[in-house]
């Protein structure tokens, strides 16, 4: 690449050159058509030259494919694989290879995009419902979301529905038990002082309900200390006085124990990574919350529900979309809009493969396991922190020398057990604990000095499986749950390979399609990106081992980091956010504890455009800030006279306006820099939103040009693949003097910290040090493979191709906004409001006619209603992009047929789209168009057809008749 | 599993209950259908008492899924992965990683069959078109075929074609020049002495040709020496003189070098390996045939070609299929009938990813980094074998010991060189070679001191790739190829990414649905079992890496043929053929070999019942043996006064007999312990082939009912995924007496053989010692997670759902043979004769029929005409195979219609099946049936419907006119 100019198109060499989609040649070609005679100069036209970087970005040389996957077995060979009998909310599993092969390696799953277009998401959709079925019948609640975060950030969460939903009481405070894991405990207060809530930590169980007036109760069951505690009591002593109650409860413990549900609780909240998903040194993993009946509207997250389409079928959708963030800006309750899909997808899937009755097979011996270590430990006179428990047995000890020396044992021996004080050792039991595992705890207790004492207990265990079980009778579980037949027909691996390829195949994803999402970059996801996350010495990593044997993550990791600060210009980056929106909300909680240690309690105003992202208000009401809308100018660019007057209006009280660069509209703003300058001279901090980093990357870095905090979304830019809605990756970056207020890594106790140089004193946002850690050698990998000169190119390349869509469909439809030259960034808007006049053909029409010519929608009415936003990426190929222009220009000749009156817009293939294959091939035809028209517009369709599973899908009805778990399988059948 | 009895239908547990279909209550209604209380009395019925085994097979305890990748760890750490310059023709390559996930490890690709119904395959079809199409490109001939086996087999079969392409000159001797690799030698000479060929190894290049009549000549280019040598004038004299020629060439250099079409030579053979495949212990790669025209109806092996379908649409297929071993039999000139389809996908790819200017560029910098390599050694005064070369230099010592050190200094540096013989040493460059290797290289020469050598040899490397060749200047090639549009196409990875996407979705493979084809055994190949083939450790091995190197894969390879000789009965088995008729081929080699060793070279005769697989002739043939045919009675068993015949009739003749059992009828014969005693008794040795062994395992041993022979098919009985027409693996089982004569693992030299500890004396029958090693641990943990139980209980399972589809579809299609009891095995013959004569619908009608429902044919007039052939495997659940019998009953349906005068022949949905979306979708629709009964015949497939790309291809006109490489874009327009 050292040939290269910048603005090259000379031929790209290396990973980059198969990264990018247009060849050289397209280049020019595309160039040609835009009017410039180089790329260099279509971005200098384009970029405002005062935000410009003058260097090329410090990265190091770009490694070739095979050099990254070394460098990655490297840092895999710095990390020590050991039995992971830490527990705390992370257990060992056994992915199903199946799973693991058609799931998680499978980009057909693995590439597509959050199902807002549920007629071409019906797979991925059908797969959430099983799982939303799947956790409302283990936690005994009526409906259950799609997923959330984690488990930490999921009570915040449910603490935050338990105050909106008792409004009487919204303001008394929330009680936790005491007997909470660690980590969940650090997340909560961070979150209540953000917002000034009042949560009093109060060991419940041993000491009743504290007095006076309470809005919710969390507890947990099993609790950190691994007991199983009838809760009917206290929760009934808690609703009686007013309050709702949320239990963060073990989904394998729920197969054997009395649910929450069953127990009168409201909520049920927690983690389902032990379903099959590996530890991923702490994430991405699917956390859950279920509630009962009657507050279901309330829930955060996605939710997935049954409605019908146009032929009165069933068919699958996100229900009450309208409450995500988008829609509600600052009257928000929460900024969750990332859900963890994929990992809920393989969870599902572990629910299905084995069924309640394997479930309950799996929980039953390691239960049986837990048992046998208890009572040879309390045989042998160990003090027991409880008797009654499902997998976790935690031991007193005298000292801490002599915790210490158990716990250096069973290290030497292989296994890593819990440091949960001083003097207190944990020990958690799963299905993947093997009897020479249960031999090397036991000798590192010093009960056994023979090899077979593993053995020995594993036949015990057997033996105890039938002999009844280590908690209160009271709390044996005796309900039903996963009765649909979803959860008892597939047991064989054909069949689950078969069910996999099925639902795949109902989608589109990014394997078959570009997806040319405004704001929502799905480029390329690349399989030497992704070839290393499940790596057993990445993905067996407990997110609580200790130190030392991590060295190979915590180097890949600070290596990220500082190449991510490299790239945005900002003196740190902390990669602990796992979702963009808690990106947004570390950063902005940066800002407020930044003001709040120089004095500045006052400062409580966030400024945020007109046009900006909805995710941002509600980010910065969950951080503590009120916000101030500034009115944006007709061409989308902030109106700098309304933000003087909102500075004037509030002085001294400007924490920090939030800023999205390149701005939502797609275009570079010129003045930037002036508009940061106001708010710095009125003392606030400027916040910029990475979402459109893509059109910055090694041309103008944010924490240069007026930033003093950013979050990027490295599934957007970054290349972790969106995985159907999830996972995301959002860090946080921040200049020089906002270092300490990033969030700690110090979560979760145990030895995570102990190779910790730097302070980082935020509150954490999420349960883990590292947050989404599984999925960053993606990033690191794309990195590292494309080099300064890669990622600037890869910057340029999506300029141009956006550009050129731009310009290729601007006598058909109309781009919104533009800047200097008429030139975008790396997304336009397409206006459709003058067509939907004329011909009452809408966006949406449009988006579901593109699936009939086998492409997914852009970005519908957003940020505008009545538009649509495409943004092409630089992955894309000339060839894909001809392909979608062609689309586009025919759908709208078949508009232009509307507006003519030559068909009604009743008789119109857009307002039938899309066509599923029955109804194209129905022996009744009624349309006024013909079937070759409904399915293959365009020659090229008639080779390799996509043809949805079902026509367009009525929200509407979803929304009003809520039905949010699996139907009955006759309701297919028609 | 040890708690289960013998033929029990308690539920499986462990990995076997994922491997096979049914659940244990589905095997109870299945029983309970065919009138048995238990699959046990079921079994004793079906299976004749007399050939029962009585002991369980002697196996270890089955391991988990978990358990099994843990031990396949521990193998994989056993081996040392170096930097193999060992050359020899093996490789160095980068495996685009693109195509590893998306092919390699893609059940879409890996798990359909051979593409012998081309409405289905035209993906697979399309992929081996752009083989075929890139090797006639680049060796300058104008036709190759879509794969063989290996190089040294290939070179076996070049040589075969060339004797039967000359017929004047048929008994003349093949001339073999003597720079050629000497694993190509041995195999050459081996099947030399089996036939009865003249082949007579001469330094042609150094003194010419020989003298007197020759038939052929082969050359190899670049030499084992590594010389590039022009080759016009010995191919012109040859000529002249009558002689075919071939040259084994290898194809990265004929980027760079005159191919040898330009050089006048009728075939190129060699091996595809580098262009992307992974070194697998040896194997499986796609080996290559090129031909020029005229002699292609001779070519062996598939030969993919272009027709047109109904709609005139042109459409692949493969051509002159009857030239295929089934029909020839003993008139057969080659047992080829399992091609590398897998490796050849796979290699096409690498051409289609890189482009000729890409496949230019990296062959351009190996002969760069060759020559000055070469030209470092030549300045320090080492003595060079050739000046004139591609990749390969070797150096001459004046002792061995100097050559010893200069090996044991670059292995102690992570890098292997060949040991040529005890004075010369390889080195062969490839694009996988790093300026560090070169620089260990160096320093192992003594010849550079610093650690910066290798870099400074890699930037002298990089000037002169633009300063010449280091290989005579008439050898540089001038003309172009890959010209077509598919190798320019695709440079970025989205691409490729889609390309295969949508080269997958057009074909069928057990993925989506059951392959119920009779005598191929299509069974589930688990995603746990195909895991650790690209693991490093495993791919990254050269077949002559030295001994202490490849403890783990030699570890696993003797446990693997340990377990196979547990369950057939023999003493021992070899693993080395690389497909089932090298296995047959080696295993009747072995029994000539015997008898030659007794003395008894007269016993020259192979009796074969007329109801055999037509390879079984074909190998007879090929091991210098004579074909004898055995009638069979109408019951399809074996006449056993005809056999009493053909043994009185050849008396002290008898080589052998060859069986199938149980039959390719599909029955278990009562008296095969009486027929193999009578071939006994005649002093011939029996041969049981092993293609059914899927209903026998656990339940009988044909080592021990009478067998001194078999081989197995690993990807049929054992789970090695066919790949769409290979790799097969075909080891090769015997008793005591014939344990000398199984093929050598010393094959290769170097030092390979270092840790043999036995001797096999048989000639070797592939390249490599161990033959396909790389997909070797694909049954290893099949078998080790099955376990003794588990694989007898999946041969029970196999025999229930075979007798129970034959019992539903009883009153719809008869089945012809029926055992004991009316009982058939693990297939059933379904008899459409009478139906056919009744209708005019024949067999191949409803194979093309039951495409519209979704399914894959049963295999089609084998062994018997106008017949249909289904085996259901033990992988299949009940579900889908109550799927499969409702679609040949509404078939049958259809049928009956035509059979009625309903409809006519002409009319009938059977004829114009199968049914294409653009078909079902046209706005024209002229038959008499409606598009429902088309495309949606039964509810089910409303839901998810697969659409063949193509209707029904006319075979006949693709073998009038031959079309063997891709056709030009235009052709596709309609």
């Amino acid at each position: 690449m050292s040939s290269q100019h910048p603005g090259s198109t000379e031929p790209l060499t290396g990973f980059a050159a198969r990264h990018i989609g247009p060849s050289a040649s397209a280049a020019e070609q595309m160039l040609s058509t835009l009017g410039y005679d180089s790329l260099q100069q279509l971005v200098d036209s384009a970029v405002p030259a005062g935000i410009r970087q003058e260097q090329q970005l410090n990265l190091p040389e770009p490694l070739t494919e095979a050099q990254t996957l070394e460098a990655l077995r490297d840092y895999a060979s710095q990390n020590t694989v050991k039995a992971q009998m830490i527990g705390q909310g992370f257990y060992g599993t056994h992915t199903p290879q199946v799973i693991l092969r058609n799931i998680l390696e499978n980009p057909a799953w693995y590439t597509a995009y959050t199902p807002y277009q549920p007629e071409i998401s019906q797979g991925r959709l059908e797969a959430l419902l099983n799982f939303q079925t799947m956790v409302a019948d283990l936690t005994g609640l009526d409906i259950a979301n799609a997923s959330l975060l984690d488990e930490s950030s999921a009570v915040v969460e449910a603490i935050l529905l338990m105050r909106r939903a008792n409004r009487k009481k919204a303001e008394a405070p929330v009680v936790v038990d005491t007997d909470i894991f660690p980590q969940t405990r650090a997340v909560v207060q961070g979150r209540a002082d953000a917002l000034g809530i009042e949560v009093i930590f109060h060991d419940v169980l041993g000491r009743g309900l504290p007095e006076g007036e309470i809005s919710g109760l969390v507890l947990q069951q099993p609790g950190n200390s691994g007991a199983v505690v009838d809760h009917r009591e206290v929760i009934a002593e808690a609703k009686e006085r007013g309050a709702l109650v949320t239990v963060a409860a073990d989904l394998l413990a729920l197969t054997q124990i009395t649910p929450p549900g069953e127990q009168g609780a409201d909520i049920a909240v927690g983690n389902s990574q032990r379903f099959g998903i590996p530890l991923f040194f702490g994430g991405p993993h699917a956390a859950y919350m279920a509630v009962r009946s009657g507050i279901q509207r309330q829930l955060p997250g996605r939710l997935v529900g049954v409605s019908k389409d146009a032929q009165e079928r069933p068919a699958y959708r996100l229900s009450l979309q309208t409450r995500e963030q988008h829609i509600r800006r600052e009257k928000a309750t929460s900024n969750i809009c990332t859900a963890q899909a994929l990992l809920a997808v393989a969870a599902s899937m572990y629910g299905v493969y084995h069924g309640p009755e394997g479930l309950r097979r799996i929980a039953g011996e390691v239960h049986a396991k837990a048992q046998t270590l208890a009572a040879a430990l309390k045989e042998a006179g160990r003090d027991l922190v409880t008797e009654e428990f499902f997998d976790t047995v935690q031991v007193r000890f005298a000292s801490g020398a002599s915790a210490e020396a158990v716990l250096f044992a069973a290290e030497a021996g292989g296994v890593n057990l819990r440091r949960v004080d001083p003097t207190t050792v944990g020990i958690s039991v799963d299905e993947t604990t093997t009897p020479a595992q249960l031999g090397v705890v036991l000798d590192a207790f010093g009960l056994a000095g023979s090899a077979d004492a593993g053995r020995e207990v594993a036949e015990q265990a057997a033996r105890t499986l039938e002999e009844g079980v280590s908690f209160p009778v009271s709390m044996v579980r005796t309900s039903e749950f996963m009765t649909h037949p979803i959860f008892h027909e597939i047991r064989s691996e054909t069949q689950m390979m078969r069910y996999l390829r099925r639902l795949a195949d109902r989608d589109l994803a990014l394997d078959r399609t570009m997806i040319p999402l405004g704001s929502c970059t799905m480029k390329l996801n690349a399989a030497t990106e992704m070839e290393a996350i499940s790596w057993p010495e990445f993905a067996g990593i407990h997110p609580y081992a200790p130190a030392h044997q991590t060295a190979g993550w915590r180097a890949m990791i600070e290596d990220l980091e500082s190449r991510l600060s490299a790239v945005t210009g900002y003196a740190e980056v902390s990669i602990q956010p796992n979702a963009g929106s808690q990106g947004e909300y570390a950063g902005l909680l940066a800002i407020r504890r930044y003001h709040l240690s120089n004095g500045d309690a006052e400062r409580d105003i966030c400024l945020i455009p007109a046009s900006a992202h909805g995710t941002n208000a509600s980010s910065a009401v969950l951080a503590g800030l009120q916000v101030a809308v500034v009115a944006t100018a007709e061409d989308g660019t902030i109106d700098l006279q309304d933000l003087d007057a909102k500075i004037a209006e509030h002085p001294g009280r400007i924490a920090a306006i939030m800023l999205t660069y390149p701005s939502t509209h797609g275009v570079y703003e010129a003045d930037v820099r002036e508009v940061c300058g106001k708010v710095h001279d009125a003392g606030g901090q400027v916040y910029i939103d990475g979402a459109n980093l893509n059109a910055l990357m090694g041309l103008a870095q944010p924490g240069e040009f007026g930033g003093d905090v950013s979050h990027l979304n490295l599934h957007k830019t970054f290349c972790i693949p969106h995985g159907g809605g999830g996972p995301g990756v959002g860090p946080v970056a921040v200049a020089e003097h906002l270092r300490a207020f990033l969030p700690t890594t110090e979560v979760g106790a145990g030895w995570a910290t102990e190779a910790e140089g730097e302070v980082r004193e935020g509150a954490p946002v999420t349960a883990t040090p590292f947050g989404s850690a599984g999925v960053l050698p993606i990033s690191w990998a794309y990195m590292a493979m494309m080099g300064a000169e890669g990622l600037t190119r890869a910057t340029e390349y999506a300029l141009l191709s956006a550009n050129y869509i731009a310009a290729r469909l601007a006598d058909h439809f109309p781009t919104l906004y533009t800047g200097e030259g008429g030139l975008i960034a790396h997304e336009c808007i397409l206006d459709l409001r003058e067509l939907t006049k004329a011909s009452g053909i809408t966006a949406e029409d449009v988006c579901k006619r593109l699936i009939d010519y086998g492409f997914h929608a852009p970005t519908l009415a957003f940020p505008v209603n009545g538009t649509l936003m495409v943004e092409p990426t630089e992955s894309e190929d000339l060839g894909e992009i001809e392909r979608f222009i062609e689309a586009m220009i025919s759908i709208r000749a078949e508009i232009q047929e509307v507006v003519d009156g030559t068909l009604s817009q009743e008789e119109s293939p857009l307002r039938w789209a899309p066509h599923p294959a029955a109804v194209v091939g129905a022996d009744q035809w009624d349309r006024t168009y013909g079937r070759e028209q409904a399915a293959f517009p365009v020659k090229g369709l008639r080779q390799d057809k996509y043809f949805p599973p079902v026509s367009r899908i009525d929200g509407a009805h979803g929304d009003r008749n809520l039905v949010c778990s699996c139907p009955p399988p006759e309701a297919f059948e028609l």
